[in-house]
C-alpha cells in the first residue's frame, strides 16, 4: 500500500499493508486531516519516524470484525490492558502505548491502518464522513472540561483562532461560559463571528481586563506568556500547546498568584461524535482546503503557513 | 525604634516606630524568624527594599485594641476589602495587597510592626511563643491540602527535607497519605525519621517509583526537574518554590501527561495554629539557633548556609 513517511523528509513509499492480529481490525482510510502535531513533528517533536497522521474516518474491511463495513474513526492511544494506568481506566495514558502516528504506531496518511477494535467508534447515521474527520480534534476540545473543572459560571479567555481554538470556542460556547476568544488579525475575528463565536482581536484586550481560565490554543511560547498575565490569581492556564523545545516559564507567578497549569490532550470520542452528530458544533467551515493523498506533500506545505485551518486529505 | 533594612545591603538601622492607623494594632515583636524568602529577597526577588521579616510572634501594646496585651500571631497579607479578590474572600489575593517584609509593607525584623487587627490570632493559652513563631509557615503548608486537592489514599514525595518540607511532611503524615520524604543527605534522612516521618534518600529513589502527587520543598529548579519526572500521568505538582529568575520547563511534558502544576503559598492560620496546640506537629526540633536581634545580620549568613535550619530572632 502506499503511505506518507517521515525519516527526516517526507516521501511517499510504497509498504506493506498491515494484517491486524487478534482484537485488531484493518480500517481503509477514506479521509485524514493534518493536525499542528504532525506539522510539529516534522520540526522534530517526539522524534517519530514512520506513517504520519492519526485524524480520519475510514470503512472497516476485515471480514471478522464486528464494525465490518461500517464507517468509523478511531482513538488514537493504544493501550496494553495491563498496567497501572490501563487498570486505573487511563488507558490513554498506558505506560506502554502507542500514538497512531505520533509514537510507536504506524499513522493513517496510508491505505490502511489496523487498529484495535476497542479503539473503533461507528460514524452515526447521518453524520457525513467529512465532518467525522474533526472527531479527534473536537474530543480533545471537550477534553479541557474535565481537566480544568469548568463551571458554566466561568469566564475564559481562549488565545489563538486557529483549528483548535475554533473547535474549543465552540465547546465553551455550548456550556454557557462566558467566552471570548482572541485572535491576531480582524479577518480571523469576522470568520469566528461568522460561526456564531464571541471573538475579539488581541489588541483591543485592555491589560486589566483577566479571567478565571485562560486556554493557550496559539501552539507558541509567547501565547503561553499572554494567556499567563490575563489569569485571575487562582485561575486555571490550559496547556494544549506541544513545542519541540523546553520554555522558560515565569515560575514565582504561579506560586504567587497560586495558578494552575493544566495539561490536556486526547479526550472522549462519544461526547465528541454526538455534538458532530447533533450539528451543534461546525466544523465544516473551518476546511481550508482538501488535496488527493498523491499531493499529500504539498498538502502539508500549505497546512505549516500560520493560521491555516483544516487540510483535508481524500484517499480515494 | 532599631529595624533591620534591606536597600541593597542589610543594616541594621533607627527608624520611626509606626503609629496605627484606625482598625490597627502596634505589635511588640518577641520572637521572629529567618524564610527562605527572606534570603530570596536579598538576592533580588520581588525588588523589596525596606524592614525585612514576615514571621513573628509578639504582643499587641495599642491599649484601644481588642488584642491589647495579648501575645499574637499575624497573617502577612494586608487587604484592602475592596477589591474582586477582597469580595470573593481571597483577601491574601487582593490586587492592592501589601505583604509584610515582601511587598510594599514594612516587615518584622524590628522592635514593632503595626499590623490590621483582621490579620491577628491570638496564640492559645498553652502555647509557647517559640512554637508560634512556626504559624506562618506551617499555614503555608497546611495550604497544600486545598490547592492539591489531596485524598488520604493519594501518594505523595515530597522533595526537599529543609524547614519547610519537614513541615509539609509533617501534615501530610496527618492525612493518612502514603507520603515519603526525600532528602540528599543520609544525615538529613535520619534527622526526618527521628521526627517520626518517612524519609528516604532521594538516591535510593528508583527510576520507575512515581506518586501521584509531588511537592518541590526544594528551593531550587533542580527540583522542579526531579519532581516532574517522579509524578505519574495526571499527577499534580506542587510548586512552593519561589526564585529570582523565570526558569525553562518541559511544557511538552505537562501537555503530554495532562500534568497539573499548582503553585501554592499563604494559608490559614487558624488550623495551623490547633496543630501546634495540640502537638500534633513538632516544630522545636527544625530551631537551628537562636540570634538576638543585634546580631541578626550574622543570623542572616548562618540562615543561608544550605540546608540550614530555622533561625530564630530573639527580640527582647
Amino acid at each position: 500500500m502506499k503511505a506518507l513517511i517521515y525519516d527526516g523528509g517526507l516521501k511517499i513509499s510504497e509498504i506493506e499493508k498491515p494484517v491486524p492480529e487478534k482484537g485488531m481490525a484493518l480500517v481503509k482510510i477514506l479521509y485524514s486531516s493534518i493536525c499542528n502535531t504532525d506539522i510539529e513533528i516534522i520540526k522534530g517533536y517526539m522524534g517519530f519516524k514512520g506513517v504520519l497522521g492519526h485524524e480520519f474516518a475510514g470503512e472497516v474491511v476485515s471480514e471478522n470484525s464486528r464494525f465490518y463495513g461500517k464507517k468509523v474513526v478511531g482513538e488514537i492511544n493504544c493501550a496494553c490492558g495491563k498496567c497501572l494506568m490501563c487498570l486505573n481506566n487511563i488507558p490513554k495514558h498506558c505506560f506502554e502505548r502507542g500514538v497512531v502516528g505520533i509514537y510507536n504506531y504506524q499513522g493513517v496518511f496510508a491505505d490502511y491502518i489496523s487498529l484495535p477494535e476497542k479503539n473503533l467508534h461507528e460514524i452515526p447515521e447521518g453524520l457525513d464522513l467529512l465532518s467525522a474527520v474533526f472527531t479527534e480534534p473536537l474530543a480533545a476540545a471537550c477534553e479541557i472540561f474535565e481537566s480544568a473543572g469548568v463551571r458554566p459560571d466561568d469566564k475564559v479567555f481562549i488565545f489563538g483562532a486557529g483549528k483548535l481554538g475554533l473547535l474549543i470556542a465552540q465547546v465553551f460556547k455550548l456550556s454557557g461560559c462566558d467566552y471570548t476568544l482572541f485572535a491576531r488579525s480582524d479577518a480571523r475575528v469576522d470568520f469566528a463571528r461568522s460561526l456564531g463565536l464571541n471573538s475579539k482581536k488581541l489588541a483591543d484586550c485592555g491589560p486589566t481586563e483577566k479571567a478565571g481560565i485562560c486556554v493557550d490554543c496559539t501552539g507558541n511560547p509567547e501565547g503561553i506568556k499572554i494567556a499567563m498575565d490575563r489569569l485571575l490569581p487562582r485561575g486555571t492556564l490550559v496547556l494544549k500547546t506541544t513545542v519541540a523545545r523546553p520554555e522558560k516559564i515565569d515560575l514565582n507567578q504561579i506560586v504567587i498568584n497560586e495558578y494552575k497549569i493544566i495539561g490536556s490532550r486526547c479526550g472522549p470520542f462519544a461526547p465528541a461524535l454526538r455534538l458532530l452528530g447533533s450539528g451543534l458544533v461546525s466544523v465544516k467551515p473551518l476546511i481550508a482546503k482538501m488535496f488527493d493523498f498523491k499531493d499529500i506533500i504539498g498538502a502539508f506545505e500549505y497546512a505549516g503557513n500560520p493560521g491555516a485551518l483544516k487540510v483535508i486529505i481524500k484517499h480515494f
